[in-house]
């Protein structure tokens, strides 16, 4: 194992997420590529995270199977899901839910919709017009009424037009 | 604010949310605080945290509104999720079912089941034979066959049999 077994006498799945998941900045990390950040100095910028520790949390992703690199120059990497770090879709899309209802005054810092319809989703992912809960991947995002317009990062602006989840940023 | 505003340059309600919940053990508290343990002692003994960090994490929880001490005895509390805290059930149910699919070998750690009709609960928290997601109440537990059969506190003794969800221990 890669990581300090903090949690080593709790034989509970949920100690063994948060040991791959549960370390600062990862799921915001996370949320980022889901966003459609693949490059490094992008999530940096975005993040204001000490390279150091966006370095280190990037590659406990890598070797626990969540995110994979992939070559775009020479030494040169895009970070992008896998399958296993798609599948954490509903517990980032929840978890950034009830922080809206309970944390954000003044609606929504950002909102998703099913992308084949254009319907928000409700809280737990589903589009109530079609009854389905679409792949991160049909989901489409754009700022609510409490998104920040001070941030100038190029991953900031990008995200002012609504974009596609998992889709790379133009 | 109570807690260092950490990721304060992130707008994001994901942010939000993880200021509340993301600090270690929280999460952790907050699963067995579902699986119905309420006293101080138990939850200590149950995650081997130390007193200290547990005290700390509880008094977040009171503050943020997630979690409510109720007196049973002079100076003593039972902690109890409120209506806030029992809406976090969606996530870590998701985040523990996606360490079982990922990270546990040989089968599940726990079982939840629809408590009305016995059928096993699916990844996303849905009964598949009623089609409806039972609220944790409606939830029942009990050890899967990844289960260590090692530990001997109370709690683990007592989530051996079969148990409703936020229901105390016997």
């Amino acid at each position: 194992m890669p990581l300090p077994r903090d949690y080593e006498r709790q034989s509970c799945a949920l100690a063994r997420a948060l040991e791959v998941v549960g370390e600062r900045w990862t799921l915001l990390i996370v949320r980022d590529l889901f966003l459609g950040v693949r490059r490094f100095g992008e999530l940096q910028a975005h993040l204001d995270i000490p390279r150091a520790v966006l370095s280190a949390r990037l590659a406990t992703l890598v070797d626990q199977g969540l995110v994979e690199r992939r070559p775009y120059a020479p030494g040169r990497d895009d970070y992008v899901l896998t399958e296993r770090g798609r599948e954490l879709w509903p517990v980032v899309h929840q978890l950034m839910q009830w922080g809206e209802r309970h944390l954000v005054d003044g609606g929504a810092v950002r909102l998703f919709s099913h992308a084949a319809c254009g319907t928000g989703l409700d809280a737990v992912g589903t589009c109530p017009a079609c009854g389905v809960t679409p792949a991160p991947a049909d989901v489409e995002t754009r700022p609510g009424p409490s998104a920040s317009p001070l941030r100038q990062d190029a991953v900031s602006r990008a995200l002012r037009a609504p974009h596609r989840l998992l889709t790379p940023l133009g």
